[in-house]
């Protein structure tokens, strides 16, 4: 059974591809970047942040969190060779509204115990406020891993659901 | 210093913010679903799946794993109302490319021992043939986590990177 939502994918995919003319485009990153973002509904990031098909790898998850990214990023450099990362976070972010100890007791009240079990150990990297979180993933990038190209250009942002407008943080 | 994709991203913001008006979308995806597809730079799933602003979460990670996928995951379906999982991998992809090996050669090569330690138990999740990965993943979805609603629509698929066309897969 199609859901309605596969059926969208088809129907929408059916009318991108008959105009579809980038065809030709190479695997690695034509500009050498990656921008890790949100997964946020809110947020389209080839739109909002300019990226053309070819040019950024782009790396989403909840809360745009670099840490979690960490295999995509080593990935992205070591083996497609990109040199610069983005941090885009974003206002009225669902990190902002619930603590690990909430999402625990979720899954443990929703899921179960082999749910809470597989994920007793989980960080599932909530923050209090998103410019400092901003400023923590840069750290995190500078400073914490060892993972990461030594001379990648590192930059992080904000961008307001409200306005679609993105702010210089660091 | 700001750098030529800074620029860029601040430039093409600039002008997509002008025109914006979408700032009154709610924070949980309209369509109460989440797609999980790859980094590459050649995808751009809000026009090639037809995921309009605000309907969905949007994962992506170095192969659109599953697995690598859990935690934002398990948010989106705990805290965000999602119930359904679209899987979209795609041709040419560059997890079909190396092994976990070459992988971790590259790190220890490029990066030294300091990283070579942090990434040592790191699986990078590469597959050999993609089709295969879309069922892997499904598989991994459906039987081998404990941590998703069991009532979770799932589905797989293939886009083509030369046609932009998507393909069914499961």
């Amino acid at each position: 059974m199609t859901s309605t939502n596969q059926k969208n994918l088809e129907a929408k995919n059916a009318a991108y591809s008959a105009q579809f003319s980038k065809g030709d485009l190479a695997l690695p990153p034509a500009k050498h970047y990656a921008v890790v973002t949100c997964m946020d509904a809110r947020i389209d990031p080839c739109a909002a942040f300019g990226i053309d098909l070819g040019d950024a790898h782009v790396i989403r998850n909840a809360g745009g969190c670099a840490k979690d990214a960490l295999r995509s990023v080593v990935i992205s450099q070591q083996l497609l060779g990109t040199r610069e990362i983005l941090v885009v976070k974003h206002t009225d972010c669902g990190m902002l509204t619930f603590t690990n100890e909430d999402a625990h007791k979720a899954v443990k009240e929703n899921l179960g115990p082999a749910a809470a079990v597989e994920l007793a150990t989980l960080d599932f990297l909530p923050f209090p406020e998103v410019e400092q979180a901003v400023r923590d993933d840069l750290k995190y990038l500078k400073e914490h891993t060892a993972s990461i190209r030594e001379d990648t250009v590192v930059s992080g942002w904000v961008y307001d659901v409200r306005t679609g407008k993105v702010k210089s943080i660091a």
